[in-house]
């Protein structure tokens, strides 16, 4: 089967933890938006979204068809897709805490997110600059230490090995920490760089990923967007901490 | 099997949406840290949390022990609860249109959480009231209408039934559901009844699972806790729609 990937062409953003599970998993997949070309490609995600004949329509991207079904939301394709590939456990308390740890993910990413945008996404980051700093002063002070804090916590206290998140071997929650680990080094190298000290099996999980053959093939080529202004994971110098 | 819920005592919070599940599937259940009381509550819960010996320690309550499982995350239990009680659909593809609908429920909660914390959840309320008025003027606007758009229009698209969000019976998408509206309409109750005109099914949806027996039964005990300012969902009158 061919996965189609349902999601805005031109920023990583959430649809980058699907993109990486993909890749590790060695899948055939459109990155259907980018195929089609900035324009086009958003009105092919925009069918899904307010189509008539949409009988089951996803929320927002990133969404993914496998076949039939038309699976939303980020953590769910991860849990889809986990489990036919091989990356995440087969059993029930297994699958419950991979899952868990995704939607962790999730709220810290909403977190980082919020940053830059904390009054609304429908207003400029200059139009919420100052909010903006109040903000990350505060997430950088108290937030950021506990989700690192935590992940570090899971690694050091699994007790197949502190090298996954989860159980001995690699899952897509293993993936998406890379991804948040380098989202963050991109938008707050000061403040990663002392965070680095104190979660070293995070950061060392990071290398490891990076250096997995399909993710370095993946990171060294054309579908892997480049970190910018418009994601997630944005660098204004400002919002640094000290 | 008696499960144990792990939740903060004096809130409804996230809590309440695992609580509602309960009582609709009619489960044995112990809602530990309300037990305990307050204090020894808290410690129960901190227990799990923070304890040397806990090899997957959850992130944050709400929490359910279920035999030797112990589920984190308000949509991973609600996931667990309804593949076992009969709250969700067998089937796959079932299983996975639930369980995207309920991580958009909790997207829609963080952001009327945000309302009146768009700073930090570290700040009170007082010291963030400005950016509160400016955010929640924004969520009004543009997210509350998109979020309950979103619902009433898969209420309309559901080829089974106008009555629920899934399929032809009631799942624990309908039951978060009816929690995100009562509270939303304790929030900002101007708002909402203006919400109500164009979101009928919905609204609908909010009366009959009040009514239902062992829903209402639950809503007129004391397990129910009242709504507070210091949940989710929270009346200022200086942030209700004009």
């Amino acid at each position: 089967m061919v996965y189609e990937l349902y999601y805005w062409p031109s920023i990583q953003g959430r649809g980058e933890f699907v993109r990486l599970a993909l890749e590790e998993a060695d899948a055939s997949y459109i990155d259907v938006a980018r195929k089609a070309g900035s324009g086009a490609g958003e009105a092919r995600i925009m069918r899904w979204l307010t189509g008539a004949s949409v009988t089951r329509p996803p929320f927002a991207p990133p969404f993914l068809k496998a076949g039939r079904l038309v699976i939303g939301q980020t953590a769910n394709i991860l849990m889809f897709l986990g489990g036919r590939h091989g990356l995440a456990p087969q059993a029930q308390a297994g699958r419950l805490w991979t899952n868990g740890l995704q939607l962790t993910v999730t709220d810290f990413v909403a977190e980082v997110h919020d940053t830059h945008h904390p009054i609304a996404s429908s207003l400029y980051y200059e139009d919420q600059k100052k909010e903006a700093r109040r903000c990350t002063a505060e997430f950088l002070k108290h937030r950021l230490p506990k989700f690192l804090g935590y992940f570090e916590n899971v690694m050091a206290r699994n007790s197949r090995s502190d090298r996954y998140l989860v159980g001995a071997s690699l899952s897509y929650v293993d993936l998406s920490l890379f991804q948040v680990i380098a989202g963050l080094t991109y938008a707050f190298p000061r403040a990663m760089a002392k965070a680095a000290r104190r979660h070293r099996r995070l950061f060392s999980l990071h290398e490891r990923v990076r250096e997995r053959p399909r993710i370095a093939a993946y990171l060294a080529s054309a579908r892997r967007i480049p970190f910018n202004q418009d994601g997630i994971f944005r660098h204004y110098a400002e919002l640094d901490g000290a």
